[in-house]
């Protein structure tokens, strides 16, 4: 968690205003950070031992979340520009794909019997989020608050941790 | 701990005294952070398995920590203005309101005949602590130096450890 | 890992123009580091004690990579000039040969019949990459393009993990 | 380990120019942080349980290297000037003394026949360390590369690691 606040220079509410974008894609980027940061310890626990497969398909997926303090930072002082907004989206997705490039080799080493693979279940919320991204990576330009909500409708979507891990059970 | 100081300008005394005020908000926002980085280590260690609400409390006081920096650089960077001095308690406030949740959560997993509830005791200090920090927000507005005393009073409060886990026992 | 870009001041897509090269260089450290702490990492967990001569060959290694954030952005704001590139060599070189060192002060540490020894084998890419970043040093002054090709061929070269530790076996 | 050093503007030898004294502090702050975390890693591997005590006395002395960043790139920056370099010694200094309290606290834990007790004998690089950096604070004054060379001689003098504890016996 690298997000930066730019300290501002004015000392009275005035100088907060400017400010007021950055926060909100400062919260929206933390939550959705602490998202995968979350659902990545439970996965992760679930694991015995890391294979070159693992920490390559981790590795990229930090790629990917290393972009959001610079995507943050620019939606937000761009007060949520149109290509900022659209390319958040696209990181965003990649991400969501590089988590389950990540998910999918820790299953292949534990087995489809295994308590993460039943867990995980159907998955529904890995199908939905990487649809709901795409689909506002257009829609940025069209009406960009529209992809704004999308993003903050997968993070309301998964600030229910993820349940199924720690719930797990075979069927 | 990501607080900054920012290399000044010139190289005699002089150059230093703008900096007295950044200096000051550091080293209590140093001491605060460390207060709860402590207490955190404490309790954390009573814990033994970690479920989805308490990656969820820790997240939530993560956030509110997270915002120290930059509470700290405009603190300081004002030379301890009213709102600035303000909002700096109402972040202190919101930590300590997100540490309490989260010590609720993990007191709920362990049980309430468990070290960790029979060491918390009455909790004190944990009481009085968001009660100062309260009375602090609306008065930096009236005079600010002794909002920014209370927060100092706190940390003097908590610089002794959390005792109580460390020397644990049910009663 | 603890490469950094600046946020544009534009929000079209000219704004990102400048920044092109500063993300191929972006890329290119973060693949390059993300490689030294994959197989460090591999490295590491065949070893069961620490001692001081490890602690400081470490030490060394890390010295190194932590000029990576410095190189990446000069050779990146600097639109790949010779010089440039050319020290991003020299850095990269040193790397690996601190890399080298860690290696070897591991592996006597754990003996010529070790499984680390065995699985490293001839280590034939651990001698190409400092003989190709050698050479990109003084080609950044003939063809630059030629010695950024180069760090991007060690890299691919490595992309494949370490297989030789994960499956390693004493012959 | 968060010392940083600023991307210079131009792209050949004369933009490195501004840059040397800079890099030399670097270098030096990051030998003397990499001997604090060198020997502190020995010390604490030598703890088996934390108690609030040390964990103060810990904090303690994060919050004196937590000032390196800050005064690496002032005396840097300023090229050696005689306040910045005369500071960098009384926060070296601060740093040693926090040191020795986390190790008093440290060995009045373990006891006095414990190995580290044994391990640390009559501490003699401890004790001359201090009396060096106390030396400097005036020195630089007077004349400034005798304090850099003193601090140079101290960390020459840590260089080898604290053999003491990794090879340590009760006598």
């Amino acid at each position: 968690m690298v997000l930066e606040l730019r300290v501002p220079h004015g000392e009275d509410l005035a100088a907060l205003g400017p400010l007021r974008p950055v926060f909100l894609a400062y919260v929206l980027s933390f939550v959705t950070l602490g998202i995968f940061w979350n659902n990545h310890h439970h996965m992760l626990s679930a694991v015995d031992s890391i294979n070159g497969k693992i920490l390559w398909a981790n590795l990229h997926l930090l790629f990917w979340l290393s972009l959001f303090p610079f995507m943050t930072g620019w939606m937000g002082e761009s007060h949520f520009a149109p290509l900022p907004v659209s390319s958040y989206g696209l990181i965003s997705l990649s991400a969501a794909i590089a988590y389950y490039i990540l998910q999918t080799v820790i299953v292949a080493q534990q087995g489809p019997d295994s308590k993460l693979a039943a867990a995980l279940g159907n998955d529904l919320k890995g199908k939905i989020s990487p649809v709901l991204y795409l689909a506002a990576i257009p829609l940025a330009f069209v009406e960009r608050w529209v992809a704004v909500a999308l993003y903050v409708i997968v993070a309301l979507l998964w600030l229910v941790p993820d349940r199924r891990i720690e719930s797990a059970h075979v069927r």
